[in-house]
């Protein structure tokens, strides 16, 4: 079979978003397909579960829900119905007000993880300086010198910054810490926070406490989990204040979804890409994702499938509670530009990866000619067409997903696809996608270093003490992290370290006043 | 042995620039490191070579000689000595005067790979709104859209933008195509752009006599490669204009070049680096490098480490022409935000990877108490702190950088310090990391894709043809080629697509007009 017969005869289009998806240059064969096929029928059975309102995230005692944000009358029960549409219509209203108004020109978008990742993708591959309604800034990080940076951006312009606090349960360090930050910058300019502030949390949450006199509150549901909240308000919102076109990546979700409900392996783009990743990575992690867009617009789309992915796979145990150590690496920016950082190593290097493509027909812009017959555009897309063949001929393996552009449908139709494929795989792999469990100790262990923190400051006094010392007072063994926290309280001006006369003391340290 | 106790014994500190690297939760043993010392004893003696002047990339022919360009005495010719020094006051001359004319206000940045990289990182570590003087703008890539949105920026402001179009040989199509670009928007806004346009590249080169009659042009070496061009006219002179500190970045990376020249292994940073890669891994690859900066301004590292590592040291054949597969590869993008998209897979699933974490002790920003004795810096140090031990708690590898703070000094230390480590790991591993032949393999199958596109659209006329008659016609063979570029040009006006009645023919394309 040639080349070509190969693409024709595995090539699943979605005509509906414009959307395909080239498997041929995997190196599948047509019996390992049907030998999959019994286990992909499976995941249908479980998606199709989760869809009509299974408990689908055991851990937390949670339904899955994103898929019924667009389509609400999916949702298993009526009231679910009725808070999606209702919550759409707010979110519009809201944003058709402070257009209308003019009363604002920015918004500050306090968020990180999920509230962060999807909310910035979108805001990149949609945005454009000429159409734009407001312009977005985001803090997506605890990094004090980071945020006076966007907020020295933002200088003069705080009393018209709409600013939007984004946590389920209000609860995460990150953005609690850059709304006070926030909070404290719009007191030293004299200009009120609550009125220009908006949370978008759960009913009932901290947040959702803490915001009760602020301009506006809009909800976030227990059945959309971090990850998949792009289409519910965490996304929408902002994307509407920015003037960008929600109908459109709610539609072009519904119609992935439709799309890759179908039961006809061959004509589901989801569950191709999900057998894909299994070839890829031998069901096992064993292969890196590379994901390369060649569109400026999407280089931040491989950061929002780092979340999708890796947080949905990467699991120690699968759903009987064996030791698995899942997941896959996914990493990439954008082409032809990462070609010049590193398809030197894809072609000839180490063989850890298989590729996803993204390849974006309309080039846009000015069609400025080179020369006859030759645009700045077909450069972009020679350069994929011709490292996709270069790897190959390298024995590199690639999927390309075709769209005809990057507009708000196309890119609710990715979001959808690529959803629904890590749902796919993980039922391929028999693992949970809808949790976290790792998570929690980092969390655990970050807690830990602050405690400690706390009874190190208490026992600081004016006499230099050691690192044995300052750890027995805070009643601590770990005498790494006593000296680490200490280098960083020192590094600040809030211990001051010294050389001990006596040589097996090392450094000390003191109180600063 | 204490986990303190092994930090305190593996600390390698260079005082002079405020860094240091922690290596004590990678599991090597000291007998490892004994039995390593021979060869990093060698890749001393290569690196002693290399500066002083030996042909450190035998497939050019050419000399490697980055680590001069802060040092320019050590240059193995008093020409190149002085070539550099002048080409040092040349740019801080030129922005002195960029500066004091005040005419321009913006730059923007026309590269790709190492023209462009090394700028993105330097400016993004060390700009600020305040204090930049101008503010810079880059064109990285050859996609007319991302090319229109970055103008549409500058809408207005044309006639304040120095122009910068950065190419060593003048024949990077994405470069060329954007000087292209450029140039039709000066012309569309009726603004000069020879009078606004400065060319860095080698004299003699194409884009050299392009560049005669422009507002200046700035050299080029041929002795060295664009992932380590950042302390060239590459990287200086566009930090000059911003306002950064460039005597700063070189300083940095001198006093790193001098401390990575010791001998003595425990004592030298970019060895122990290399050492450390290459027990993360087995030499051969097997892991991915995670690179987690836990600070803003160094979002952009990830992106310049790809291009400096695994261009570098993703090659097939070692130095005695075996094959060998070789390299790292490197993703991340900066902490405490990472965790909440991977940090699930780092720690519980599959097992890849080690990581690189960059702390950054200073916190900068507002030191705002969020309740007494903590601020959200000590979360952003906390979170490091948390993940480094619950990776540890699972067996999962990690390096600690530690730096005072993100300024001139420090980023140039940095580059200083991979571009070594880079160096010695291809020694312990027999590669030349100095070197891409597989680059040259993408870039001749993309100008095959543009040839037949050219013959493509010679044969197309008013009759619908089909992809095999195309094909004979364009005297090509590859159907799938020919096929998929009618797609691009169908979606973009150039080619009428239809369905052809006669059902064997499929898809069949004609010309426009």
């Amino acid at each position: 079979m040639s080349s070509y017969q190969r693409y024709l005869q595995y090539l699943c289009r979605v005509p509906s978003v414009g959307l395909s998806l080239d498997i041929s240059r995997m190196k599948f064969t047509t019996e390992w397909l049907t030998a999959m096929e019994p286990s992909i029928q499976q995941a249908y059975t479980a998606m199709a579960e989760l869809e009509a309102g299974a408990i689908a995230n055991p851990d937390e005692n949670r339904m899955v829900g994103h898929y019924w944000l667009r389509t609400p009358q999916l949702a298993p029960q009526p009231e679910l119905t009725a808070e999606i549409e209702s919550t759409l219509a707010a979110i519009k209203a809201f944003a058709a007000k402070v257009h209308g108004e003019a009363k604002f020109t920015d918004v500050l978008s306090i968020g990180i993880g999920g509230s962060a990742l999807g909310p910035m993708f979108v805001a990149d591959a949609l945005g454009h300086p000429a159409t734009d309604k407001m312009r977005v800034h985001f803090f997506d990080n605890t990094d004090p010198d980071g945020i006076a940076r966007v907020l020295s951006g933002l200088e003069g312009k705080l009393e018209k910054t709409l600013v939007l606090v984004i946590s389920k349960s209000g609860g995460t360090p990150e953005t609690y810490n850059g709304m006070k930050l926030a909070e404290a910058a719009f007191a030293r300019a004299g200009v009120d926070f609550a009125s220009r502030a908006v949370a978008i949390t759960m009913p009932g949450s901290r947040l959702h406490k803490y915001s009760a006199g602020w301009l506006a509150q809009f909800p976030m549901f227990d059945w959309v989990g971090g990850r998949t909240s792009e289409l519910s308000a965490v996304g929408l919102l902002a994307a509407a204040l920015q003037g960008l076109d929600i109908d459109g990546l709610l539609a072009g979700a519904a119609v992935m979804d439709e799309a890759t409900r179908s039961k006809l392996t061959a004509q589901n783009p989801a569950a191709l890409l999900a057998l894909m990743w299994h070839e890829g990575t031998g069901g096992n992690g064993l292969k890196d994702m590379v994901v390369l867009p060649y569109k400026d617009r999407l280089l931040l789309l491989s950061r929002y499938l780092q979340q999708l992915i890796m947080e949905s796979l990467g699991k120690r145990l699968d759903v009987d509670g064996q030791r698995v150590d899942q997941g896959i690496a996914v990493y990439g920016n954008k082409g032809s530009t990462d070609q010049h950082a590193y398809v030197q190593q894809l072609r000839d290097g180490v063989h850890n990866f298989f590729v996803t493509f993204v390849r974006v027909l309309e080039d846009g812009g000015d069609p400025l000619e080179l020369e006859p017959g030759v645009r700045t555009g077909d450069y972009l897309d020679g350069f994929l067409l011709g490292t996709r063949e270069a790897l190959s001929g390298n024995g590199r393996q690639s999927i390309t997903l075709t769209v005809n552009r990057v507009d708000a449908r196309t890119v609710g139709a990715l979001i959808a696809l690529f959803e629904r494929a890590v749902g796919f795989y993980a039922t391929l792999v028999r693992i949970n996608a809808y949790h976290q469990p790792g998570v929690e100790a980092g969390k655990k262990a970050a807690a830990t270093v602050l405690d400690l923190q706390k009874r190190i400051i208490q026992n600081l006094n004016k006499t230099p003490q050691s690192i044995e010392e300052l750890a027995s007072k805070a009643s601590s063994d770990d005498l790494e992290a006593v000296a680490l926290i200490l280098q960083h309280l020192a590094a600040n001006g809030r211990a001051i370290e010294s050389t001990s006369s006596e040589k097996e003391k090392g450094l000390c340290y003191a109180a600063c006043s």
